[in-house]
């Protein structure tokens, strides 16, 4: 992860003179902003027109940098604009044709009265709908907007850039058709209804940013309602791809996960996810630590161990950390050879470089659980063999495919990466097909 | 409209000789079948593979046109292909990215970190949402699949197809993006309730395919409680384009439709649609007749006249007829000088041929009517100035324009010309800015 978050781009007409550039970099230095890609728009005869992309802290931070470039001489700002704003203009997504709509043949052909036959042979029998629409290569992404990203409840409206987002890696990662959904309630019962009312539109039901207790009760009765895949990404795509980065920082550090002892700590939507996770891929212990009473009590009716903080940093060999707390685990409480992974964004739980200084075996943030890593290829792979769920044993089947594709000493592997996808996606149709699943998807 | 409506692509081997083609032809010309696009394939030193794409008008003719090519020496029928099928294999649309993703700083921009800072800023105006997501260019096209094309009640599955055909035209026509949603349920608020509920999704709501009276509950409901355009195509649409071909009908037979009378006959969705946009077009009289005293008494509050089938036909000087009753209307009740406008699909009330033999000065089927004129031009434009509705003065100005770009003496345009989209997004605009329209909707 960088520094900051604010990516300015700064468009300058500079003297075409020695040591130009170099002031200038100089006084973004100084104003403590940090120099990425600089690119070169024109050049005249006497001056050169470059945009530089400037990342800072804050507004504030922005304005101080600007100011210490307009302060120099023989240069001048010609425009300044917010890089991630500017991506995001019109939207990042867009519903496009897959056939070609030339003349008025295509038009019968695709529209009326071609496409009569086509709906009557559905409605006659629908399991051809998965070949003659798109419904078997798509995905809903569902959100109500109460829990997102690290700022909470947002609303629906103001989560939509967000589920773009997943959108647009649905589509680059795994070509699935994905689409955000707005669901405006809170009511847990209301939005299950909604999307019961909807299911029909989607092969795929991706659940969002939906904060607890009611994420659990939507996906839960989401399950029970609809025989095709459903999963609230913040639970099980994180878990799968926390699994996949304990799985390698346990063979890194020679320590067996499955005779080891892992410690939860935070049960909130991922936290409780990779517990129940890690009791299923067969971790022996599961310690797990809550402010929640209630939360602990669940997991361990699911066989996990309760534990207070202190009781699971002695204990645990793999600690994994999920609190949204910055600096709750001191130096003093690690234990010398022990997996660290705290996975609280911006701010980790322990900075791995203090985690490894208090003798830690392994230490990462969460910088190492892109869940960009497990949710295209999850559904992709449900979808691509028309399985009625995503179940336990294809997530631990997607982690290991990601811990087998890490390189470079890393522990989860590059998230732009199609073959990476490509291989979890087969990874996950291959065990649904084992585990009999094929083909039980309902429209 | 053409008289079949099953395309089959017919691969054959045959001998590079001549009169060979001349005798493929033959058969299928004798068998009944209608030649459409003939292509070669491939060419060997003796033979020629070619692909014949031949109408019939059932699977039986089908089967029959097939045996009379298999019955023929010399050659080798090497695959059969629904055509049509075909090009619904995989569906008809896909939602794909609008922006780069080839790097790490590319998802930081679109995804995370930098998305936050996007959410955020929508969440304290959410008015940045029309510029930094797709919601200003984006439609719904909702439906429960209770009245689609001729086929009545087939569900919301089956409809599929036909709301997948919607979006590719209006991506197509006006660059804009479409969804399909479908809603699966036959209750009027049900339906509203879910629409409302996720209205913030879109910036359009398209209404598709839902039968009489709740397509008139629903987007009544739906127009009072959402402050962006909601339309049903089925009444609006239609209308639009009746109106924009009655326009040049009569301007073609020198009828001066505001002093007119006009007739409509059937007032189902689009027939009540059309005489209420003729009510405000202004026509002096607008008569109208359906089976439904309900119907009828409905529109007579609105300040339409109630008659007979037989009186309306003896009292019209133009007679629209949207009833789906094949032959309904008999020559001899054709007036002499007359405009008819028999719409029903695929056989309309009377032929044109029919009407004019019987005196008709002008006389045309639904193949004039194409809403695809419509509604992808009248929903972008009242986007364009973020119109909260399409009033029936945009109907009226988006039917002026089309009548204006017709060609050729007919009487509607070209549907695939993207100039006639523009013509009526342009003129929707205009007019919604000019009645203050523009900047009203609410996200």
């Amino acid at each position: 992860m960088r520094k900051y978050s604010i990516d300015t781009t700064v468009r300058v007409r500079m003297l075409h003179r020695a040591g130009a550039l170099a002031k200038l970099a100089t006084a973004i230095g100084e104003a403590g902003g940090l120099l990425g890609e600089i690119s070169i728009v024109g050049y005249g005869e006497h001056d050169t027109v470059r945009d530089l992309v400037v990342e800072t802290a804050d507004d504030g931070h922005t304005a101080r940098m600007l100011s210490a470039i307009r302060a120099l001489e023989e240069l001048e700002i010609i425009e300044v604009r917010d890089t991630v704003f500017e991506r995001h203009k019109g939207g990042k997504i867009q519903q496009t044709s897959r056939v070609e709509l030339k003349d008025v043949t295509d038009l019968r052909y695709i529209y009326t009265p071609g496409v009569a036959r086509v709906s009557r042979a559905i409605q006659k029998n629908p399991e051809l709908a998965w070949e003659l629409t798109g419904i078997g290569n798509s995905v809903g992404i569902f959100t109500n907007g109460t829990r997102v990203l690290g700022l909470g409840d947002v609303g629906p409206l103001a989560s939509l850039p967000v589920m773009e987002g997943k959108a647009v890696l649905y589509g680059k990662l795994a070509g699935v058709s994905a689409t955000p959904i707005l669901v405006d309630t809170k009511d847990a019962m209301e939005f299950v209804e909604t999307v019961v009312r909807l299911a029909k539109t989607f092969g795929g039901i991706h659940l969002e940013d939906i904060r607890i207790p009611e994420c659990f009760v939507i996906e839960r009765e989401l399950k029970r309602r609809l025989q095709k895949p459903v999963m609230h990404d913040d639970q099980h795509g994180t878990a799968t791809v926390a699994l996949a980065a304990i799985l390698n920082a346990c063979k890194a550090t020679g320590v067996d996960p499955k005779r080891s002892r892992l410690g939860q700590i935070g049960l909130g939507a991922a936290g409780s996810a990779i517990a129940r996770l890690a009791l299923a891929y067969g971790v022996r212990d599961v310690l797990v630590t809550d402010l929640s009473k209630d939360a602990i009590a669940t997991l361990e009716a699911e066989g996990a161990k309760g534990r207070t903080l202190e009781q699971l940093l002695g204990e645990a060999d793999i600690v994994v950390a999920t609190t949204g707390k910055p600096g709750l685990i001191m130096p003093s409480q690690i234990r010398r050879g022990q997996v660290i992974f705290a996975l609280s964004n911006p701010e980790p739980e322990i900075t791995p470089a203090a985690a490894l200084e208090a003798g830690a075996a392994f230490a990462a943030d969460g910088r190492t659980v892109n869940n960009a890593l497990a949710f295209p290829g999850l559904f992709r792979g449900a979808l691509s063999v028309r399985s009625a769920s995503i179940t336990t044993e294809m997530l631990i089947a997607a982690a290991e495919t990601l811990a087998a594709c890490a390189t470079n000493g890393d522990v989860t592997p590059n998230p732009l990466d199609p073959a990476v996808h490509e291989a979890v996606w087969k990874s996950v149709a291959a065990k649904a097909t084992q585990l009999g699943l094929a083909g039980t998807a309902k429209l």
